[in-house]
């Protein structure tokens, strides 16, 4: 059974945003973000620079879209759109394991070269630009930051995390260290690294 | 009592190179690393492109070279040279007090503008340039992550850090936060902060 809920222009406007961003993706993985331009996006579209410029003022926030995009459609074609749709890290009632399943998807997307172009690029850009770059935490990075505070308050509810502990700055604990092997190249960034993360940090350094 | 140990050309070369890296370190403060060019640092130093190429085959490289100078001027000037020329973080052997000196040390420097300035434009290249990025962290992030390995081994050998930990990767816990923070602004990055980290990481997450 065949659906058509969306009048002609619609569906014309959602394929040109669509060709948009599968070009402006394509082209930061191809010839890097600064050579990237919105005249080189809209040809490789097909379509002009004006329907470009109606929709989006620079090309960060061009690929910002674009790069949401393309986590939307790779979470819902791999299946794990689950708990990123839910808004939510899963909790099965085991901290120590969910944190482990996420930290390691999280070193998976990472390192999958579709996803590090453009989020590099974006990071690159938000390290230099401050304006810029508090737009792409502010709508990228927090909510799913979000995501940790809520699981580790609910660790708290259960007594799996002690009450008096911050929840934002026991959330870097395991973020950040993955964040920086990431941008900086650090070290490793694997699932070994990402359980032994979690394990560090749930139980501490110094002897018990 | 004047001492004259170096010919007159050896001193007008130390003089330009001065002047390079005053030039380099205040254009990017002022108008950014973006807009700061060869052409932009000669003029200001009043020396000659020349005279920069023949030293610096880039804008990249002679902003890395002011700000390690810089760094080394500044912690000599304040009378903190002691551990960073020894090449050490402190050990009183007291770990958990070491380690917030040192993490208070370095939230000040990344909260100084005259740091963070040439310092946020050396990781945002590095960012979207990986073969800079490598040099970058290499010469200047390693061998101060490095410091921290060493104090954490020394602590192992002290029994204050559990004998089966991974110095490379406990060192995150502590560092990373620091860098996400100021890279991305993820939250306030101050003294307590530092402190929180510590504790944290020292301790643990999970009830004892």
């Amino acid at each position: 059974m065949t659906q058509k809920s969306a009048p002609d222009s619609t569906r014309r406007s959602e394929k040109s945003r669509r060709a948009i961003y599968d070009a402006a993706l394509a082209l930061v993985g191809e010839i890097g973000y600064t050579k990237t331009t919105i005249e080189g996006i809209a040809a490789r579209a097909g379509v002009g620079k004006q329907t470009i410029y109606r929709w989006w003022s620079s090309k960060a926030e061009v690929l910002m879209e674009a790069f949401v995009d393309l986590g939307a459609r790779t979470a819902e074609a791999a299946g794990q759109a689950e708990w990123e749709q839910a808004d939510g890290i899963p909790d099965t009632g085991d901290l120590e394991a969910d944190l482990k399943a996420v930290l390691r998807a999280t070193v998976d997307e990472l390192n999958d070269p579709s996803y590090d172009a453009p989020a590099r690029a974006l990071a690159a850009e938000g390290v230099a630009n401050p304006a810029f770059g508090e737009q792409f935490v502010g709508e990228l990075l927090m909510p799913a930051l979000e995501m940790y505070v809520r699981r580790l308050r609910a660790a708290q509810d259960a007594g799996q995390l002690r009450a008096d502990i911050d929840p934002y700055i026991a959330r870097d604990l395991f973020v950040s260290p993955l964040a920086q092997r990431w941008l900086q190249g650090t070290g490793p960034l694997d699932h070994a690294y990402a359980d032994t993360l979690v394990e560090y940090a749930l139980h501490g350094l110094a002897p018990r």
